[in-house]
């Protein structure tokens, strides 16, 4: 699935914020495509669904789901399927993020789905321990996210070094084809050069991000902090 | 709200059929705005959430979200707000689905943030006991949907008319304000037409349109059942 | 079912407080039937329910279930079965509690089984709306209780009285047979006091006595405030 | 905490049958008792939380929880507290059943909770990749319980034998310390004779026991044949 997507990378998640509603959201990803053709960084976006589509065809950045549901064509009226958000243009998806965490065994049916399908799986993960286990269900990225740390500035690879380089290192022996991703509290590019450090392959930011004063100007010096680590 | 949406109507549940999934959403929508403007009857249609702003889009007849979630803007990842919703285009959306059923307490937040957005909300019921419930919430419509009738082309408004009038009943002493629709198993006219004599003022149908093999010819049935019972 | 139980009453959830568990559970229930004998007013108690059946073993006051699953015999491992704590000695049960809310339907299916069962069913609710619905649904007892004062010490009777008032004339409204209980922030005698003095036919309280420092005597004082309203 | 466990073994759960509850679950658990010590055979039995204090009174076997939810002594209505069970006698907890499937993130906590505690942890999966990831999550047993299979008397390892085999290799793999039952259509000793051969640890079983009309006897096939696989 990978071919969908390069690392380093950074993942910005619009989750329901109203800076990322709407036109809103398109605006934000024409941003976040401007700093990836400037810089050669690769920069992802994941709106939320009803926005999708738009996002989709307004920029050629990689989009994201930010969650679909383990389910198959057929009754499931207001669930996400799969093929829904791989027509309207998603490469891949979110799933079990810390706001919509989801059951184990239907973890595993999505990771799987999204494998068939050739679309990139995320799985969201809270701790090392954790982590592992996501792992070895076979999703192309872990990204670890203690929710302690979400949206309080706080960046998890300054704070929390030893869990990202635990999850790294679990993440790679259960599965070495997994790549590790970490986020919660990333607001500067020093806590994304640091996240790289630790053997990360890139962020997931949201707020970092999506509620900036000038969201151009943090990705730009993210991405900047991503070239240096090269 | 209701001055966005005219009775008597038929509402086309697309669920997370393939036949109602990205392309097809569209095509099926266009075949719905046509029945409408030729016969003059109300079709309004509920595709999946990434299809919405599409079909928004490409038909002035109204569009439903198949759901929304109890939140507000913020950080609620993975779930639908019905901002993103509303900005896409949508007029309304349905509400406690039988295949996405809600908490009580929830159920309550949506239809008043619903009704504080000018948004149309029909909650969807089970029996006559959970419809009175529903229509103390205040929404536009309860749409009574026996679960064990759905898709199965048995029609809930010929093989349990008692229900469908005591729902009537119910719901209009708790608020007169408040419509009801029905639906499960409804494939024919003549199915609509009894739906329609027994005091409810449309219908809620899914598979009977949407795995029609000819889903223009059956709309046109409804609608001219309609027309006729007026 | 209200034979079961006579108003005006105090019941005391245990939720899952360490003061409330195992053996302490027991002697807390013990110190609400001597407070029950000695002022002659009715004492309930709704232990965890790996506790109900020695509860109901050691007092003779009513005792509720802290909650039971829209269930019925059989597959349903891990869920509540009303037949299983009933048998345990339970009298009626607490549903849809604000930390263990209930989808509608499942709230309809459980006050209907409870019905039948000869048990007492007690919805809580949020607010006034939310209490209507839940008293077009039968139950025997509606306990009207605002999550954000939970746990505060700042009394629903008290410092939202008009949401009480209001709430005790819808659920009449709706279902004359329906009693309308309060809870939230509940600590002093005045509390109680006040709460029946709005219509309230008593109190749904929990740390006010769990955690109290002295239950008994905190019981003792809601006991007399309630004789003394008679 | 396998020194409050003992393999082979065969785990009883009871569901939420009628020949289960209340005054049967006593029964029935003496009668596992009885065999158990006729035969020398590891039996265990998984009553409702309402009769695990009864239970655990009446017979010395263990007896495990159906359920434990992820949360700590405190403002959790309605839940199960590990310190309830443990306090009520149970030596450990089903966890993550196909009837009460858990979220990923729960199922650590409750395993990271239960080794705290001393409780043995059994963990039920639906394929082998879910049994690897339950695995790297440590807790003392991984049961695999293909859905399909339950209830239907076709045996798991009979008719899956290579997921049998696989997920014990893959949990050995992940972590040699966790055991691997296996449970979903086993009614005969040949089931159980086989599950072993194919290096489990032994079966965990419910209606195969339960609903059979002569319990005693299927427990005593059962044990025999495990006898007999020494």
């Amino acid at each position: 699935m990978m071919k969908n997507l390069k690392v380093p990378i950074i993942i910005v998640n619009y989750k329901t914020y109203s800076e990322g509603t709407g036109k809103k959201a398109i605006m934000l990803s024409r941003i976040a495509e401007e700093v990836s053709l400037e810089t050669g960084v690769n920069i992802s976006v994941a709106p939320q669904l009803a926005d999708l589509a738009s996002v989709c065809d307004a920029v050629s950045i990689p989009v994201f789901a930010q969650h679909i549901d383990p389910i198959f064509p057929g009754n499931s009226t207001g669930h996400v399927l799969l093929e829904s958000v791989k027509e309207a243009g998603a490469v891949g998806t979110l799933i079990n993020h810390s706001e919509r965490r989801l059951k184990l065994c239907d973890i595993e049916i999505i990771i799987a789905r999204a494998r068939e399908s050739g679309m990139v799986s995320v799985v969201c993960t809270n701790n090392a321990a954790v982590s592992e286990a996501a792992a070895a269900l076979k999703p192309d990225i872990v990204s670890l996210e203690p929710p302690e740390l979400i949206g309080t500035g706080i960046p998890v690879s300054k704070s929390k070094p030893e869990v990202v380089t635990q999850t790294v290192t679990l993440v790679k022996h259960v599965n070495p084809c997994v790549l590790t991703l970490c986020g919660a509290g990333i607001t500067k590019g020093e806590d994304v050069a640091a996240a790289l450090k630790l053997g990360t392959r890139g962020v997931l930011v949201a707020s970092g991000i999506v509620k900036a004063k000038d969201p151009r100007k943090v990705l730009m010096e993210f991405s900047v902090a991503i070239n240096e680590s090269l």
